[in-house]
């Protein structure tokens, strides 16, 4: 009955590529790398961009488009943003393709139609933003310019998977300019907040804040502030990023503007953004080896109804009472589907929900009418429990925050046993073997030490948490002195 | 005073770019062909893009994601459709830049990371959405699938302009998959409906429904049905399409489904879609020489007001009374800005206002308050009133609801005066030339004297309307009997 998914023990890997096919979320496409979001999972990405959205415009950010294409003299302007990038760029060499002359009905590129200057696909649109700054900017008056954009980019990467690392992916980039580097650091913190908010009251899934270590910042920032998930499996996963650029494309753009003193001076910037990524997170932080589970304030469906009956005469009452049902549900704000189609038998109806994550179902059959009652399911806690269809839909409104805190309670309990201090090179190492999970330890502060951190573990540094505590002490391979632990862990 | 706008009578086309411009609707880009959609013209975008996105929901359609890319050898198996974009494709050959060993900061291609395929950036999605949907459909219970994609799309035309024909361009495209001709088609009109709804009752623009020559069908169509709407200059704008697909593109790409009786059939299809050109249609539609005239049903902003006064005492007296004013406005869902920002004129504040198309304009001074009433004028007619603040929430939300119609009906009148028939060439010639607008005239529906009539005179068939009343006639180029008028114009 229903469809075979993979459980987590068996191979973790495999259970989360079931869970996104299975679960309807995604398909792999015909494009190397790229995958087609199908409408349940673009159902869940609309909730989430949705939320987001008003977030962004609740702290001031209006919304605006910038082309896909960046020219390559343009990307290559901000010298270090460009060699972070210039290794994964889809790049555009020319407009036409013509009829193969010998071969009928297809095509070639042509070669007379070659562009003069290459095209990169934006991976990131900093440079074609502040080329375009640079006629908007000219006086203090023209400051803060807070703008976002939703937008897909393309990072030609070697190793992809649904959701976490795909070529082509779907996001929102933040991409602000202010007066003052106060005014921009301010900005950066601000929409690191806005993501932590989002990802534990909306997504459920608890995040450590912090800022990278200068081996992970982003390419061209002065300072990278990051959300760090945990995942089931005890690796880490990357949420969201926020950058305090500096001046720094604002020199590469030659962005200046007056100040009230009338001096010259560059402009200061940020840049932010989250990504289709995040399902990936919400997937592999929820879900059972029954299938995906959703948190009830962005799932696409919140509530099935599923009726069990024989004949038509069951069927109608059943209709009658199930129809009212769903209109005090409605009426509440809350998403349900009844689901009476007659092509496929309650258990498997079961079974599918379950695999999709829906938080709530209900079945009703004849003798639950008799007894003014449904039988109620949990999706987290596979809880079932026969309710009074008497103020049935307060019941679930309040049921489904119920679901919500819980499942942010849970992975918040795993990701907190999952946080352990290692105090020597052995003791680290066998954290990160033996149990997961982010690993607070001493480091020197140097890349170098970082680097082979990584080159013997794969774990590289999650983040140095914000408002972390100062303690003295001695790094975890070299021993030379340190002030304060910072989170490591091996990360998606 | 304010920023200085070329008259339609002067230069009609400089007056459109005047006002994309400096209505900061958008600008021009670094690269070739492509804009910058700027805040306010992106929330424009945004409420017509939401009020469609409802309208498709409401109609049973889910929204999914499809990959920017599509393989060569997928993009030319529907060969008429292949033919007919191959000319305006933008091709990524190659995935990787490089530092160019003979200039420092500087990139070039790497040529060792050429595609073994070329991908084509998607100018319009059937391709790579048919190839995705044989994997979706094995019977009749897999349909109908009834999807729609918001995305970016690229088209090489090699003359562009703002808004009405960009390289990169956003748009909706809908792509439905049914067990029979009959449900496909209906789809295809139903779809039309919806586009001629939103543009007559959203955009104000009248629109004449009806269906392509075959000249004019979309590249894989068996037949197209268009809306198309009537500029301001008298020439026609197509503003939406609809793609009765046959059976072409589910041949092309092996799509069967076993029917109830197991028999195994082609699937029929469907494609529909509207685009950003919408927003140029409605500028040109509106605007007058002092701005944009933006319908209340979709405008970024309904309702301004500006306070004119001396001195921080009748300020304070005037917050005090606004803020009631604009919290009114707000509860009856009218988005209201009260610009107080003292580094501009009232006078300033009104020209630009005016540019901006905002609907209402309130003005309020201190001799206002005592007399309690606000000065409020309306950007279709510029005419100005007293009006009491006692109810005035309500009498405003009449009064957008007002111009909405007021701003239709003036376009209405336009359009149906540009309707014309022509008995004969000189007279087809003369009304073009003089007069402009639609010329009902009738063809004897060959390609030929389509294209020689295009070629004589610039204009083309823009539709053969629905419901056409049938009348024997002899076609206006070379007198071969015809049964119905079609509508001739130039257009954008």
């Amino acid at each position: 009955m229903g469809k075979e998914i993979t459980s987590r023990e068996q191979d973790y890997s495999q259970w989360y590529n079931d869970l996104i096919l299975k679960g309807g979320l995604a398909d792999y496409s015909a494009v190397r790398g790229c995958m087609v979001i199908k409408p349940y999972g673009f159902a869940l990405w609309e909730n989430m961009r949705d939320v987001l959205d008003r977030m962004f415009k609740e702290t001031g950010h209006q919304n605006a488009y910038f082309p896909l294409f960046i020219p390559k003299s343009l990307f290559e302007a901000e010298e270090k943003n460009a060699e972070g990038f210039a290794k994964e760029c889809a790049v555009v060499t020319h407009y036409r393709l013509k009829t193969d002359p010998n071969q009928k009905g297809k095509l070639i590129v042509d070669p007379e139609a070659r562009l003069e200057e290459e095209l990169v696909v934006r991976p990131t649109s900093e440079a074609i933003i502040w080329n375009t700054y640079k006629s908007w900017i000219q006086s203090y008056r023209d400051l803060p310019i807070l703008v976002n954009q939703w937008a897909n980019v393309v990072r030609w990467e070697m190793r992809t998977r649904l959701f976490l690392r795909t070529a082509e992916f779907l996001w929102q980039e933040g991409h602000t300019a202010h007066a003052t580097k106060e005014e921009a650091i301010e900005e950066t913190v601000k929409m690191l907040d806005v993501y932590a908010d989002f990802v534990e009251n909306w997504m459920a899934v608890p995040v450590v804040k912090g800022v990278k270590s200068p081996n992970e910042r982003f390419a061209g920032a002065e300072d990278t502030y990051c959300i760090e998930a945990m995942m089931q499996d005890g690796k880490a996963l990357q949420a969201g990023t926020s950058h305090f650029l500096g001046q720094n494309f604002a020199k590469a753009f030659d962005v200046k503007f007056s100040d009230k003193n009338n001096q010259l001076e560059y402009v200061w910037a940020t840049s932010w953004g989250v990504s289709t990524r995040l399902i990936g997170a919400l997937v592999m932080a929820h879900s059972d080896d029954d299938g995906l589970v959703l948190p009830p304030r962005i799932a696409p469906l919140q509530v099935v109804i599923v009726p069990i009956y024989k004949g038509d005469e069951q069927k109608q009452l059943l209709d009658a009472k199930i129809s009212v049902i769903v209109k005090e549900l409605k009426a509440l704000g809350i998403s349900v589907k009844y689901d009476d189609s007659d092509n496929t038998r309650p258990g498997w109806k079961f079974a599918e929900y379950e695999l999709k994550g829906v938080p709530v179902r209900i079945a009703v059959g004849p003798r639950d009418l008799e007894n003014n009652v449904v039988e109620l399911a949990r999706r987290d806690t596979k809880e079932k429990k026969s309710v009074s269809i008497d103020g049935l839909a307060n019941y679930v409104k309040d049921l489904l925050e119920e679901i919500q805190q819980n499942i942010y309670n849970r992975a918040k309990a795993y990701r907190d046993s999952h946080i352990t201090p290692a105090n020597d090179w052995d003791e680290f190492v066998r954290l990160l073997d033996e149990k997961g999970g982010f690993i607070a330890a001493h480091w020197d502060g140097t890349g170098e030490t970082e680097d082979k951190i990584k080159e013997l573990t794969k774990a590289t540094i999650r983040c140095i948490p914000l408002n972390n505590t100062q303690e003295a002490g001695a790094c975890i391979l070299t021993g030379k002195p340190s002030s304060q632990r910072v989170l490591f862990a091996r990360a998606y």
